[in-house]
């Protein structure tokens, strides 16, 4: 496979390839600066196949970073800037990073979780754009893009992901991936030379990141939001002249509730992951001039898997639609009942990362087991019921219960715990704890004890203290009835 | 991979996959109307990997026919309806064609090759869409989707070109080649949902046959123009919201000089292949809000090679532009000398049908031999100066000089003969033949003994008898001489 990069930089040097507020960087200008910071990771000993992690915010050093480091020779690891240093360490260790990336921003906590970690290699990204304004690869003979190291076909990034036993695993996703899920995407919502795409979501999950990948394989452009702002992305939408956004329905929701005023036909549409979108949303949005496009995907396969057309919404309103080109997916029940999602093609990881027993339970005969629960109707448009089982998706992030309840199983005096989402207005769900307490509880300092250990999103707003948990007869614990005591109160 | 045609079925059932005049075909309908024929090939005894030739013009059943030969688990022949009866028996032979598929047009012409090439089945496409309206599939228990037939990987398509020697070969192109080419090409022209892309060059040619895949992988239309007509094209572009369109340059002559109107901005494209367009029509299109695509492609990298931006056309006049992504090219001289045009990437040939010889001499060290002439500027843009040597581009054809002069040879008192191009207004080129003639030449009967033997736009429309004709020190004819002596005359 050509270099997406190295490619568009030839074909459309003056392009723009990535915009923040008024800083535009063209596809020639994010070469060079891809190329220097190559060089130098390759100067401070990064080897071809070396896991290079990635702690930043959404920014124009982020897109650098994600072009950079295969041009090293090495595999990109995102990590979630919301995560504590315990948590950071753990994907360190686990996926043996040999440098960690960092911006300003993130620059005390990268710190903390090299140090835990034993990475021995922190590197500032926050110049690399200002010293590309000098000389590009100066002192360096040949540009990154001819070096030995350059990669552009295998893994790609390695992006972690938890599943229902609460440790999280470092899903493998190649170049082939993002090419087959940017094509299929394409191919689905269309694209034109013009396009702009506006990454509000967080670049380090799945989400984002293969919006910077796909704008690179379309030589369009990635409009970088450093966080979500309602008020800035309908200003893009607007005035700015973006076609295509990613979110979730909480952001939707808010982008609707800001004002009154309509979108331009210019908007191409809305992508929105991470659950259903309610027909109350679905008939607003329409009404204002947006059309929204549903989907079901996972880190595991790369971004999509089942889009909703607009025009399908209302007569088939909750469902996330059909897959995507090259995709298959079956729902492993009886016909119309529900079952697990299991997804395959192109798009699909070929594992996790030093996990060979996780990924042949996950892609047993030659299929993603996903572990969400679906429904498939007669004409064939999947409903998902459950993610993964008791998974909570909090404001567009995955909480796993069983992750949470590990940590609070740690604090002083916790007997048994049990965790589940509860539904809320403004981030979809929220999370909530029943815990049975012993001897010697604090319940005052459990919160700060969690906060240094579960990234916020990951911390129980709601804690009620229960005499017992109820279990079924083999002494699981029914999440649904804990659910519906904590939601009565 | 994914049926592209079963996925559009099941995707966009109600959207018009094919168009001819005021008849639509829907993905749903085309899809059960290749169901239809397939059965039909598998009940006359196609088994998988045979070849199923199509002699047909430009129609819905020849779209029904690329989709029905696969799911029969067949492999594509499409044969170039301007052939003689031997040609085409060369080419059934050659490739081994099993069953011979016709049209109502074509059916007096498919029985002449069938019988001289022994192909035993013969069966009429003409009624494929009138048996559909009935019960498509009626009387097989499974659609010939679920059948253990059908393929949608390795080979797709086999067809015929020739080289300096004049013998023609099968280049074997694969589902793959087709849907890297339609990726590729997405990601440098855009793809919309409602595409409408107009197929006037023949379909048994790779320009036409490839906008009949392309739009399946898309999901957008196919507007089937039986042949080219000016006027007709026209009003597809201005009323009829046609958005992109494949010519040669005399084509699109044609349809500038056919009225003075402009076109509308939903015309996204005209892609224009086979050769250069001059400054005067770049601007006379420009001026008439028609954007052109300037593309060099062949047949062994199923189309498009490389392609030139409107905005870079007057720029880099003359040029045909820069890889699409994915593709490699490489030009076998020292930098900005001309030299044998080189090219890489998956789009390319597996090679030609049972012709390991020519394959290892095209494919060479890993690059396909193209045996055009062509220079890279500074800026990476392509110039190509020479098609294949002394290729022939007569209205959008290929013609081989050394095939032509075979069957002249073969004319009695026929002593030597040089055939080459010569600049024509209309046609781009015309073919001319320079002849030595002997004892018993009647010239009078030449053109009719070529006729039967020779497609029409292969025989020469300039004929002139010469002494001898002009040969280098080792005895190769000089080409460029007899040109220009030609020329003179």
């Amino acid at each position: 496979m050509t270099e997406w990069l190295a490619h568009r930089a030839d074909v459309l040097p003056r392009h723009p390839a990535a915009v923040l507020g008024d800083r535009t960087l063209t596809y020639s200008e994010l070469d060079a600066a891809a190329t220097a910071l190559a060089h130098q990771l390759i100067d401070l000993g990064v080897q071809p196949g070396d896991r290079v992690a990635l702690l930043a915010l959404n920014s124009l050093e982020f897109v650098v970073a994600v072009h950079a480091v295969p041009r090293a020779g090495a595999i990109l690891l995102p990590l979630n800037a919301r995560l504590t240093v315990p948590e950071l360490a753990y994907q360190l260790n686990d996926a043996g990073a040999k440098v960690l990336l960092y911006h300003e921003r993130t620059a005390a906590q990268a710190a903390d979780a090299a140090r835990v970690a034993h990475v021995g290699k922190l590197f500032d990204i926050s110049g690399v754009l200002s010293a590309q304004c000098s000389v590009p690869g100066a002192g360096h003979s040949a540009p990154a893009t001819q070096h030995s190291a350059l990669r552009s076909s295998g893994p790609f990034a390695i992006i972690y992901t938890s599943g229902t036993t609460g440790a999280p695993k470092g899903a493998v996703l190649s170049f082939e991936n993002f090419f087959a899920s940017a094509a299929a995407s394409a191919f689905n919502m269309g694209v034109l030379p013009g396009d702009r795409w506006v990454a509000c979501l967080p670049m380090f999950h799945i989400g984002g990141l293969s919006i910077v990948t796909r704008s690179a394989i379309y030589g369009t452009t990635v409009v970088v939001h450093p966080a979500f702002d309602e008020h800035e992305v309908n200003a893009e939408l607007r005035e700015r002249g973006a076609t295509l956004l990613s979110v979730v329905p909480t952001m939707l929701q808010r982008m609707l509730d800001a004002d009154d005023l309509g979108y331009p036909a210019s908007v191409r549409g809305v992508l929105v992951g991470g659950g259903p979108v309610t027909k109350e949303l679905l008939e607003r949005a329409a009404d204002r001039g947006l059309p929204v496009l549903q989907t079901y995907g996972l880190t595991e396969a790369t971004s999509q898997v089942t889009t909703l057309a607009p025009a399908d919404a209302l007569s088939h309103l909750g469902s996330a639609g059909k897959p995507l080109l090259g995709t298959r997916i079956r729902v492993d029940a009886p016909p119309g009942e529900p079952g697990e999602i299991l997804v395959q093609g192109p798009t699909v990881t070929s594992g996790y990362w030093n996990r060979p027993e996780a990924t042949a339970k996950a892609l047993r005969d030659g299929w993603l087991h996903t572990g969400d629960i679906g429904r498939l109707d007669e004409d064939g448009f999947l409903y998902v019921l459950d993610r993964r089982d008791d998974l909570i998706v909090s404001g567009g992030e995955n909480v796993y219960p069983a992750e949470v309840e590990g940590v609070i199983k740690g604090f002083a005096g916790v007997v048994d715990v049990a965790v589940v989402g509860l539904p809320d207005e403004q981030w979809g769900q929220v999370v909530a704890a029943a815990i049975v307490a012993g001897e010697g509880f604090d319940a005052a300092a459990l919160d700060a004890y969690l906060r240094t250990r579960l990234a916020g999103y990951k911390v129980p707003r709601v804690l009620r203290l229960v005499e017992s948990l109820p279990v079924t007869a083999s002494g699981k614990v029914r999440r649904n009835v804990v659910r519906e005591n904590l939601r009565r109160t």
